[in-house]
């Protein structure tokens, strides 16, 4: 059995979910969305982006993490901010030892629908069907859920390989 | 007496200086700049960022951190980048109980050497007139020492006050 942890950075909300692959089946452990409050500073809402990351990891002791791809096609302080967050996401899990592998939403779609022009509705209800019975408060959880999955999709592929040498 | 460090972030060099203040008097204490290689993956990287900053914090002590804030005209991907660095240099300082400020090069200019218009030679002399016979390898180090200076200059006055709010 292997643990896996998906996480959707975003300074505001962040989006975290844990399953695990016995078997090539998928289990769900928990799913959660850790948000900052926006009127307080900057490096008090990375600290406790930080902090939620590091009491989830020891908690629930995943042994290999997936961050999401993110699009940077907005403004740059846009940009900026969500950088933050991601980097924050993927230190998180390095200094816990974890192994963190990056997916684009390309290959997020591919690995749970089976085709890269899925809908974001189609993902989120692959999701449902791919780990029944689960409760999802906000679709920043689903998303890092379907992130969870598609690595442990992806994990032992070329694809894989190629995703961490490219970084 | 009090303890500052400056952090010029980025992702392949993140300049940082200590310096201390008394009696409005400033004394550099270290500089120094911490590297870390393109070839590894961005989560070592950013762990081996944040290692290095935790363990200069440590050693040295500064009871406050001041960061640059960063342009973000370049590309997205290079500005997401930056955004990961920066992510990590704030919280390096915050995790480690530090009260963190953030200055633009603007800002810099004024408390450096007087005037807003001055380049960035004048900023690196003025570094080496106000503290002198240091030796420093990198013009990122000579940043974050002038980044130190500025805070000592600002960090009691209304544009800090400010410049806390807003974030």
């Amino acid at each position: 059995m292997i643990r896996l942890l998906g996480i959707d950075p975003g300074l505001r909300f962040t989006g975290w979910g844990v399953i695990d692959v016995k078997d090539n089946r998928l289990f769900h452990v928990e799913n959660g969305v850790i948000s900052t409050d926006s009127t307080t500073s900057v490096p008090e809402r990375l600290e406790k982006l930080y902090k939620e990351l590091q009491t989830i990891i020891t908690r629930l002791t995943p042994t290999e993490a997936a961050v999401e791809e993110t699009y940077v096609n907005r403004n740059g302080s846009s940009t900026l901010k969500l950088g933050y967050a991601r980097g924050i996401a993927l230190l998180a899990p390095a200094m816990a030892g974890l192994t963190v592998s990056e997916y684009g939403a390309l290959a997020i779609k591919k690995a749970v629908v089976g085709t890269g022009s899925a809908s974001k509705i189609q993902v989120q209800t692959m999701v449902h069907h791919l780990l029944p019975g689960i409760t999802i408060t906000r679709s920043d959880a689903s998303d890092a859920l379907a992130l969870a999955i598609c690595h442990a999709h992806y994990r032992t592929s070329v694809h894989h390989i190629m995703t961490r040498v490219r970084n």
